[in-house]
């Protein structure tokens, strides 16, 4: 399929946002389903007594998704005095939009893959716009380490980014490793990054936020050219209970980091978010083993050298 | 096995707690390795850098446990800023020693069971004791309600601290739902409770340091003569692939209560505690499905509903 392009800088709104998104949820579920063959999405529509409301839209059992979610949510509201240190001190009321999604590959040598594209706006009494910015981000998690992946996944990211400047690639995927890293176990990281931003506004790094909203166009357009080829190169490898084993041993830190330390999924369940759109991120089956292990020299111990240690893949 | 009984008051000081925590954590262990028939503990001394260390029993793969662990620390040091919430504001060091322990059972008809022991030790500058208390509990998790088994622990529990106070069982019984509660899913509850209670300290409920040992030790006794005989009644009833599947969709919300609201683990990750003893609480196998709802009226259901509305057991 034609992945999406950057375009030209045109008048922006939260309106135009909220297509953008939904159209966006509309083209990933269709790519998924036809590399799935076999499972398709189930949708759940949803309203939060707050404001707003979402399109959660889950997959389970197929033949290369042994669980995913692509979610969007549009929610808003009075600014409580607990949101202030989050959105700064303007405005009195918010919106905002997003899609959310995590894809659980059956086949441990299909990395785990989440992405997030946000847009967050603060009004003042008369309904004018206080403040606003974008945040978002893609980060991949493999089981097994194929540096061939590990470089396209960010090779697409990099030369996606760059038409909106050279610095922020390497600025954005710092920002990853950063945070997507558990924090309780010498800062490993969850996996092998991707890029990571927030509070993008209009003015930041000479863009408008026109010009932001085509940066987080080509941001989500990275995911037709970086993970879905992976997806393909990989889904039909033939594995045995062993490397299941691993993969599930490894999901358990991925529970551990979106549970412990990760902001939007403590911010969701704190602020009456609907608890199973947030936590559809969750792998289908875990296992937690005390002190695990890998054997030196083996392929699961060549993965979590790079994970102790970030490494720039372009 | 003859369970520990309540002492008579007696000089007590932190060493007598250590010996007491130590000789425990051999009765259960014990205890447990003859339950199991199969398995038994592996041990891992280690130290911690800020001072102390730990005693941690892990064991696995038994005919009985999956996965269980009864662990000693003894961890102390200087008391920094971020303690002083915590700890109040008398004295400059701490020390602390307790038992934690937390059973995975393989059947699904033998409940999960948890439990903490604790002496907490505040000094001035010169070594002199500026405050001290107890803290502690035990709460049962299981995956099918068997009402007798759900009366049976509360009233040994009830029965075990009666001597130091009729009001004691029914207040920390309370704590106890109110503490294990999964927030997020409206509170619904771990499991079905038995005590909590934290800063016991001299002259507390009209009891002496002494007498709280004593009742300390009443607690403690407490796992042989509730939780053991559950194991015997059950151990051996045979079960389904469904009825594991369940055991493991619920010890996803003990995973969930665990990282999400425990303040004992977050307390321990954040506080350079040893990252592998404080998760061997984790269960091994575990399932997070999307919106799982169990057939109304089953007995998965059942469960359920006295999850959602704590139960006075006696």
């Amino acid at each position: 399929m034609k992945p999406l392009q950057p375009q030209a800088a045109a008048a922006f709104n939260f309106q135009i946002w909220t297509q953008f998104i939904e159209s966006l949820q509309d083209k990933i579920c269709k790519s998924l389903e036809d590399a799935d063959g076999k499972a398709r999405f189930h949708q759940d529509l949803w309203e939060r007594a707050g404001g707003g409301g979402g399109r959660t839209r889950v997959i389970a059992d197929g033949a290369l998704l042994e669980k995913g979610g692509v979610n969007i949510s549009t929610v808003g509201g009075e600014v409580t005095p607990a949101m202030r240190s989050l959105v700064g001190d303007k405005g009195s009321r918010w919106q905002a939009c997003g899609l959310s999604m995590v894809l659980h590959p059956h086949n441990p040598f299909v990395p785990t893959f989440h992405a997030n594209w946000r847009y967050f706006e603060l009004y003042q009494d008369d309904g004018s716009i206080a403040d606003a910015w974008f945040g978002g981000g893609m980060d991949l998690t493999p089981y097994y380490l194929f540096e061939e992946d590990a470089r396209l996944f960010h090779t697409v990211l990099r030369d996606g980014l760059e038409p909106f400047g050279a610095g922020l690639y390497p600025k954005y995927k710092k920002a990853c490793d950063a945070y997507f890293a558990n924090h309780h176990r010498e800062d490993e990281a969850r996996g092998l990054g991707g890029v990571f931003y927030d509070h993008l506004r209009a003015g930041d790094e000479g863009l408008s936020l026109e010009q932001w909203y085509a940066f987080q166009q080509a941001s989500a357009a990275c995911f037709f050219e970086n993970y879905l080829p992976i997806v393909y190169r990989r889904k039909d490898v033939g594995y045995t209970s062993a490397h299941k084993y691993w993969q599930e041993i490894r999901r358990g830190r991925y529970v551990e980091f979106n549970l412990i330390h990760d902001r939007g999924t403590l911010f969701g369940l704190r602020t009456n978010g609907r608890t199973e759109s947030i936590l559809m991120s969750l792998p289908p089956t875990v296992r937690f083993d005390y002190d695990y292990e890998p054997e030196p020299g083996s392929a699961e111990a060549k993965l979590m050298s790079v994970l102790r240690k970030p490494v720039d893949w372009v």
